[in-house]
């Protein structure tokens, strides 16, 4: 068993976190760390309101008593080498910190931002861009660190690029133009989305995500150069929006291909591909990467985003574009606390673990 | 003061009629009129539910009095020539019958898009697309009819058209794709949306939709010809969805003009263009067509839906779309039962009056 | 394998029927049957609306594919005689005609009102009255029939009686005063409840709700006599609302006791009670009939509903009711389409089973 | 005009205080003060988030500019002598030590619960218990104030104390039984309630608010002795619970009155009470303190919450209540950001100027 740390493990995605791995066949939960706050407690205590005795348990899956007992560690001063792989879903400026100074010692697979755009830092999704971890051993080299950073994509990004990807190997993508419906756990808790703004509305706008989509999606369907992975030649456009959801997130994608590609090519070119990542043998790998329905009022978050256990990005409405000469337009979602976050990192760890870069 | 009636009053739409008329200064509430189940009551009575006792009574504001206690005609035997307008929010089946036998003696304002396609009925929004009026003189001719009938555009149409107006106006279009976030009031009461299937949820999808949308907005731009309307010569793609607001259309749209614009070049010729109808002298028209938002998180369907009573287009982040060589991009929300229909309707009656067609 | 035909199995309890039945190691699904406008058609088009395509499926369990496959039989000729039990879901009215069609010769746990205040006719909740069972063979022997009818209590009062029953057996009750704020599934699905009238509301009036939980709590608590029951002697009063939950019903409950007993005795008491159900070894019965949290911000619906597969009442807040000399109080979150309905039918069915009845 | 400041005004109950004084007749806004994150900012930049650049403004009626530009002043230091009144909207903690300060010149109507329960403090509801105000004067005398406190009562007290009052005058009340279903503004923005813990959900505990509502009712209820308020002596019950409502308090109220009241009487000295108030000229007083309906299903928050303004509580369902001998049971809704807080914080600022206290 490989023993692992959760950094930031009190906040959603940190419960997430401990969710993804506690009945994990690879990995062993041997440290939870988080901010001064919690330092100290038992991880059962740490998740308590204090005031009004409330425990802020996130998930829908309990956790369990062994992790409830375990002392919260202080993130500050973890000492990293006692551990083969960090998990960190510290916020960016902590993370551009803390994810560093581990990554000295340990492999840390990261949901925060703050690497994601370094010229030697990968982007990877288990099952579009795996070539890409080669980058990895070049990251070490340059930084001189025994362990490396892997941050996981914005949640908004994943599954666009996971749906694009069969699109861009078979057909080429020229332009891309999404819209998305984004749930409130995105936000987390602190300060998290208030049901006196959201209930009864939509907000047009969330700060930098936007960009990040725009960015990450051409990295990570990028080639790999030998110290830097050269985006994919295309341009993306985005407007993302809150909606009153839950969790998982609902994109409109109008895609623009390089081929010309009739919808039901594209069903079979994202059915080819859904498949082949399935193989491989990963205890969190969705038994299809994509899940096509049939259903014109599918996908939809509260009845699409569990599906394999959150993991699959479903698809609908797979239909000609005619803003474009070969357009292809559909909907999508995916679940962004589970592939979007730490299940999806605990799929990168696997992937890693696999590769022999654990 | 001008005669009207209102057909179909009982329902959503219908009751958005009544309050959009009922203290108008040129229209007087004459007869309102409804299916079976309801004609012979009282109005008042007619929108009780029999079984609980419960009053169906969907709009914030009030019904007079005067209104509750006027006896409902049947539409079926509705004698449309003792009233000056018809105002009509029947479904499209019945619409194509009876909206037609009372275009004989009346000229009937339309909700529903029954007649919309057809080549000599215009689609008109004032401040928009007045020139198409011409249209109807023809129409009454090649029908023998006495009247005429106007139709609305459909709710999700009429933000965005009114929105490209001065952007095709002054830089031209090639390209628009817009997602719809559509609030569930559009969908009324029988059997409207459930709490159900949209509560943490998003729907993606609304049958005939797009179609409407895709075919309307190029309409209402095109170009007046003798007998017909030549649709403007550009490409829309539009997905359409719902989410959980009671009240008021989001859209993200996503446009590619013909010549070059700034995002500051859009918002001039937005300002310009939208002070121009106020000086029209119409009850029912908003100070400005278009309300622009310098707020990045504006619009938001509760906060915005009801500027200007529901009749102004709140529209925000407006910038450039790097999808598009020439592109902008923008979020718009438009009041779905104000402007998007009976309201919008009552304005288009009072631009009817104003040229003398009623 | 006992053979089972669902009359309703279209709606919404229909539905939850399959789900509750399709895998269940006693009874197998041999019937479907629902109103003309099924009738004839496979299941999964029955299901579909026509219009748009859509398949109304209400529960998170998909249907088994045999399920789907199989025709759907009109409910007004259905030969009961062919099955060992009917579950119906019809509404009062045909439950009063065709339910007592069906029980002339075969068993019927219905979910409808329609015979639950008959004389003659036990409303069974399985670990909390199964003395009165012995009233089906009179009503059997009264009615002439073969069969009978057991109907299940109202949604809102499963909950209530059960954590009442260990506070009256131990301490006896005087009055009960009781506030519902009921999930929206309880409205089923025609009409159902709107988006439009629910989002950011509370409506505070369901019709008949409250006589009907007022007259079952006191008849499930009764004694039983030779031919029928005597209501338990206490009073309840009862206000019931409908807010904006998809599924589980909350209810606010205060109680004076005949005898005094402080919170922990009371806690005890349904500690003691909740546990004797389980060792009967039903196949749907829950592990303990009531799941008590220390949390007080707990029971939630969206967090408890489904506890122990929605099976068991959760309570919390037990607490002094100062309101009365011996006063005592709670929360409880009972699931309204899974233990109040379907899931609590095949329970009772499964009593009967073991009682030797079907 | 009487010079007015508001303290934590940038907070919820302080833009509500902004939005009820702006354009009074009597009180002019001359201070705003707030703690030291937005001190020495104008009013417009300390209410708009530095990261992201929205702009936190709660009420549904926009600021005045005039308001926007006001430095915002350091609530710790601030002079309370330069005032008339002071609107304090602080937390409690804040309020022992600041109100206290200011009140030493100035008088203070402050919506903090911190002095609510001294001896020699009334809870003044105007139309329910002005003789209170008598206690204003021995507070000053005692505490050697030039000024005084006179605090809000809680939200969720208000309308039930209010509807409870002609109740109690004609027939006298023995016990009251009371659920909530409180909406999330009354938790403000900090916390707050996140769209993720309420949305399809109901959470059946709000700290401290239930012991709050039990002891105010009875002292607002109460006898004004010479230097205290002798509590009203029924028995108070309370369920408090938060529902996925954006404002409005929705409560269900079961009460057993001393004399036998039928429920027609009950509507009578509602009725009768109601309109007593309306004649003393108030700016913010409603026309009817109760506004009753007939319509089975309401009341309902959002459709009578901002009925008068958001000062009259409404109520419906008035019906006998079985649990008592002499029971009457009803439904109410109050505002809990209007005349639950801020606006009715104004209104007793209102019966102070009057009485000639400020």
């Amino acid at each position: 068993m490989l023993k692992a740390a959760i950094v930031g493990a009190t906040g959603v995605v940190g419960q997430q976190f401990i969710v993804a791995l506690q009945n994990h066949p690879w990995f062993e939960i041997v440290g939870l760390a988080a901010s001064e706050r919690s330092a100290g407690k038992r991880y059962g205590n740490a998740i308590k309101d204090e005031k009004s005795g409330a425990m802020y348990w996130f998930c829908n899956e309990a956790p369990e008593p062994g992790v409830l007992e375990q002392e919260v560690l202080l993130g500050d001063t973890l000492d990293a080498s006692k551990y083969d792989v960090i998990f960190s879903s510290l916020e960016s400026d902590s993370s551009r910190q803390l994810d560093a100074k581990y990554a000295k010692t340990t492999p840390v697979v990261s949901t925060a931002a703050a690497f994601r755009y370094d010229d030697d830092v990968p982007i990877i999704i288990p099952g579009v861009n795996e070539e890409h971890l080669g980058l990895l051993e070049y990251q070490k080299k340059k930084r001189g660190w025994e362990g490396f950073i892997s941050p996981q994509p914005n949640c908004t990004t994943t599954g666009m690029a996971i749906t694009l990807k069969p699109i861009f190997d078979d057909y080429g993508i020229k332009t891309v133009i999404m819209t998305s419906m984004q749930a409130v756990s995105g936000a987390g808790r602190s300060p998290g989305v208030l049901a006196l703004d959201i209930t009864d509305n939509v907000i047009p706008y969330i700060p930098k995500e936007e960009e990040k989509v725009q960015i990450e999606t051409k990295k990570i369907l990028g080639k790999l150069n030998s110290n830097s992975i050269i985006p994919a030649n295309f341009r993306v456009s985005c407007t993302c929006t809150r909606v009153n959801v839950r969790e998982g997130h609902t994109e409109t994608v109008f895609a623009e291909t390089a081929r010309k590609a009739e919808p039901e090519d594209i069903v079979k070119s994202m059915k080819k591909y859904s498949k082949k990542f399935a193989s491989r043998g990963l205890p969190s790998a969705p038994k299809e990467m994509i899940t096509i329905s049939d259903d014109q009022f599918r996908p939809q978050p509260r009845l699409d985003r569990d599906n394999e256990g959150g993991m699959t990005t479903t698809v609908g409405r797979i239909r000609k574009d005619v803003a474009f000469e070969n357009g292809i337009k559909y909907v999508l979602v995916s679940h962004n606390t589970k592939m979007g976050a730490a299940k999806g990192a605990v799929l990168t760890a696997e992937i890693l673990a696999k590769s022999e870069l654990l």
